[in-house]
């Protein structure tokens, strides 16, 4: 029997996390949720997915109905059916859903990163905390910069993180978004260093504990955050040891300048010309020629697919969760198979 | 027999065109080219087509041995086999491969809106010059621009234009250039009023000759153009009789805004989750709440995806040069239904 | 006796009113007001001004002294002294301020562009409306979209205006606003065609109706607006005759690509080098090569400078709503000569 | 008597030192020079600039003729009476200007960032090396990120620099070049780690060798850099002595984002509200929230204005190469009070 999951709010990460769920052999979607009748709602439909308003309240129903979009109902008619919920709703409504509706439904339900840390059981990286989150109710896969952070430290952790310095340059708005700015300015964000990022890195690899900094800016792009990290380590590291663990390490691949890569822009374009629907790259892009030492210090600077680096990532928290598989790198597996990732 | 065609210069639209005729069941790509060994290149020869070098160089082919991508030879090796030549070069060089190269070569060849219309026997566009374009040996399909006006004007042709007047606003630079502005600034171009696109538009619509008036600007936006037409008719005409005209023209769609159709990045967000391969979206796209009358002047908005726009006129002009279909509703259709397009 | 200002809302309008009325001989600024202790605020009180706060909320008091600003009370204490008060504040805000600010205290009030027409008693525009606006009570100086129209219409007024159709290229937010999008897209706004621009001109210049029919998009630029006209007139124009009526309407400048004003960027480069304070630039500019003209129609593009364009019509809708000055020409002359305007 | 100034390439850096220059008591502009005869050209005549043209060409030399804009002549004609030449010309055409024009005609001359530190006798901060360049004939005035980083690196010289790590984030043009993208990606540039911005500071700080570790990125933006740095110190250090010390550091100035600057879009609003000509904000620009310690390590935010805050530092190149002035304190103190800047 499959696994079924409810999506509660089908927007940028739901829709995504929809398409992975069902293109899983045991995992199944049983319902999406939307609040308003748009034109991403329609597509649901035209998926083949059943959808339901995120929201139990008439106008809203009514909302649907007149916009001639079928719903099957409110999110409490299905609700009770699922093994467990992947919520998408914006930033600080995860934990309103966790409160008001999993916890009361005793329903098993992930949050995504615009949630704290604090307000779960567990946070949730494939590569790092896949056997704590094994069985939990109540789990946050973390952001996307810090599932970009989380990856590439796992690929450095065996030469001994003794500091991992970043510099976050985040994309200032998602590309479907075209109301937020800035149009042109770069803004520290947050003013104050270290940013919140570390700490959240930390929430999923504790040992990192005071051993991670990072400062963030916001720019006016759309398609990918950037980073830049300088990590110093325990002894002296040679740079083809540092190519070599990230290619061994699942979901990262490296990208060249000479061979055309000289932006995030053209790592996009090599997302769309791969056929990835809608160029979605949840691996994480480390530009080769960026990757260097000097002693004990290693540098280089990654790209991340904001929209959708965390999609496989609840693939495999939904199996660790549920107990579906308890190796991780057999769902890792599982999940980059299913989805076609390079690796 | 399949027709062949050899696709010299994959880069924007020579990529595009080359997956198009494969998706085509009477035509077959028997080759494509590249001056350079990017990820592109690469790319090419994993989707299966046969790499040439475009430019016949020793230099430049001893680049792709060093670079690892295998080639089977400059384009002089292929062109006497090839049916008919799709050109993809930068603006300009159309015209100097014409001269060179398929000309002395004696194979058919499609220039791309990058070249001058007088530089060739005709101009394409399917809904207009179809027929006049049957087995010529040398056409142009028109720009992206042009290709967007020709499809609305086809649309309202019936209601006898008397006068269209048409603003341009003109996306920057493509999504992987990453080196084209501007970054901040909104510039004429051409600061002359009327543009060159009107008599661009005439060049495949001779009837039309000063009956049309536009006039450009560019902005930092790399997804759509946007166009505003204003278009006296020769009588009073009502809203949804355009409507109607609209939904009956092959390859144009209403998106509303109401449904969340806000801007060109919401229409790109739809083309994305449609799942369309590099989010291709040859369809033109009026935005319904835009279209008005007052007394016999209509007005409207649209859309225009620059990047695949014109993939599907390539098709149905190769149709027409090599006198493969001598009903360009029925070459449209073909085309549209291997592209799975919406209409 | 110099006339008493008062400027509620030291904000982007705000600010520039209170330093050009400083820059009159016969107007004075009595105070400015803040709602936030920014350093706005601090500025304005480095140049001499008095500072209220303009919302009389015991809170908001606290904050300016914990901030270490000094403020002389809250606009109540301030607005009897005043012989007219200029609404500098947000979008909406303005008609609140009449209603329970303004009115009760019987002090004539301007409002600004994001008031709607039917709020006030007439509509401003120093070359359209003066007379009108003679001695009136609450007046509104129409937006920077419509003023630059009103100006250029002017000039063309004597050709007999048949219809003019415009687009409006709007910047997307200032350059101030860090918040504000999109970033990537171009948004038409309103989506419907005719837009509201049109009736706003109307509200100026009633004899336009029906004669104007406007549209417009947001673009991602923070600048300048930039417009397209296409205006029919009487019978047929030369182009050197439209060149003489511009040089000969107060505001409006002419700029030339071929100087290298090739953009917007370049216009307000200009500006920059003239050494204007905020780079400010109220003076309309055209681009002399886009003027033009096919029998009796008109065409031309325009950059308008959102942030000052406004500025010197605050001036003038002063001296004419407090008689101060009845020939119209007069005060824009006394106006553009204090702010040392082009012309 | 004043010493002579020559500005040859009177572009954004020549234009502002030209500027600057005027403003000191003890030095004047006997001429600028300009390729072509735009907008600048004609401006630098009504500001009383004698123009030359840069390069001693018969039909360069007519092109101003025909746009009436009057020159003395070419370069070859005032270069003897220079005490100094100050070179703004483009990127490498410095180094050009260098061994053809200044060397044969035994003129010393200031080179500006976008040259080599090798083709130079030295490399210029004010701070660090004024005294270095005491009488020097080809000295040149490092870059903009450069200089932003000198002068902090001298403010938290005291706490015993062990190791400095920066990230950059480059502005992508400045705001009057209307060409240069990209529109919507980050790019790495370079895209190896560590960048030459490192090196560069060494050119001017020797002893910084080993010590500054640089890395940096190119964004969509036109108004400012922004740099965040890392620096590990020789032992414990506390925020308060920090703030100290970069309010005892000339040219560096704090601003809050509490205060309302949230951006580099704010910044330069606050450059405009100064009233500074061209908004020019020769002040390097700390966020003083984001300056931070943890141990011996430091953290902070700043901001440059690349166009203008090398200006003062010609000033002061100027007066060490000159011999005119042998207390750098003193220097800057006269640059700053005639340029009005804050400290
Ligand atoms: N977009 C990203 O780049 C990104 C990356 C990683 C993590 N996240 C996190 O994922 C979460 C979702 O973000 P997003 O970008 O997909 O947002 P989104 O705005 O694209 O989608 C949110 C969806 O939730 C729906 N919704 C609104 N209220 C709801 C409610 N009460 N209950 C259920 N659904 C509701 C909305 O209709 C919308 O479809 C946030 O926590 C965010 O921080 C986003
Ligand atoms: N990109 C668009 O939005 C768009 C839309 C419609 C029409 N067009 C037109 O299509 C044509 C191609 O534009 P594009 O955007 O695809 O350009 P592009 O720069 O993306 O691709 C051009 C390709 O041609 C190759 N090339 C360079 N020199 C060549 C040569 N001598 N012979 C053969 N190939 C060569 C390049 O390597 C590159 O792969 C132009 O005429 C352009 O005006 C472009
Ligand atoms: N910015 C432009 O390009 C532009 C151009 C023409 C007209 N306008 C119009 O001018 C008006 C002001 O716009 P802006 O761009 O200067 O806005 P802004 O946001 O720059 O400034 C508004 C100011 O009003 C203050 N404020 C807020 N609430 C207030 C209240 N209740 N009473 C008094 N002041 C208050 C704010 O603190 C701020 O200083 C609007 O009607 C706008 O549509 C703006
Ligand atoms: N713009 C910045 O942000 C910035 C900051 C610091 C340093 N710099 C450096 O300053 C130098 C000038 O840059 P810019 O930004 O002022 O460039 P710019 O393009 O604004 O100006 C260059 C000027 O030089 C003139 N010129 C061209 N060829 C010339 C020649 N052969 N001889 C003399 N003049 C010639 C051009 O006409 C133009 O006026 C470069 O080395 C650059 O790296 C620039």
């Amino acid at each position: 029997m499959k696994a079924k999951v409810l999506i509660n709010g089908y927007g940028s990460i739901g829709k995504r996390v929809a398409d992975a769920v069902s293109a899983q052999k045991d995992m199944e979607v049983i319902g999406v949720t939307k609040t308003k009748p748009d034109f991403d709602a329609k597509l649901a439909t035209e998926l083949g997915y059943k959808l339901y308003c995120a929201i139990p309240d008439k106008e809203r129903v009514k909302a649907f109905e007149e916009a001639g979009i079928p719903i099957e109902g409110t999110i409490l008619d299905v609700i009770e059916e699922a093994d467990i919920v992947v919520d998408g709703a914006p930033k600080k409504v995860g934990k309103e859903n966790l409160e008001k509706i999993y916890k009361p439904n005793k329903v098993k339900a992930i949050l995504q990163g615009g949630e704290k840390a604090k307000d779960v059981e567990d946070n949730f990286n494939a590569l790092w905390s896949y056997e704590r989150c094994y069985g939990k109710s109540y789990v946050r896969v973390v952001s996307c910069n810090t599932t970009g952070l989380c990856r590439i430290l796992y690929a450095l952790k065996d030469f001994g993180i003794k500091k991992a310095r970043v510099v976050l340059v985040r994309r200032g708005a998602d590309p479907n978004d075209d109301k937020t700015g800035p149009i042109n300015a770069i803004k520290p964000n947050p003013v104050t260093v270290p940013s919140h990022h570390g700490p959240d890195v930390v929430s999923v690899v504790p040992e990192l504990k005071d051993k991670i900094i990072t400062s963030a800016v916001i720019v006016p792009t759309t398609l990918m955050h950037q980073h830049t990290l300088m990590v110093e380590v325990e002894s002296e590291v040679k740079r083809e040891d540092i190519l070599e663990k990230i290619n061994e390490t699942p979901r990262i691949i490296l990208v060249r300048e000479k061979e055309g890569f000289s932006s995030t822009a053209k790592i996009i374009e090599f997302a769309r010309d791969l056929g990835r629907k809608r160029y979605d790259l949840p691996e994480l892009c480390v530009w080769e020629e960026s990757v260097n030492t000097l002693g004990n210090e290693i540098f280089l600077m990654q790209a991340v697919h904001q929209e959708s680096i965390v999609v496989p990532e609840n693939i495999d928290c939904i199996r660790a969760m549920l107990e579906m598989e308890d190796d991780k790198f057999k769902s890792i597996e599982k999940t980059n198979k299913a989805l076609n990732l390079i690796k």
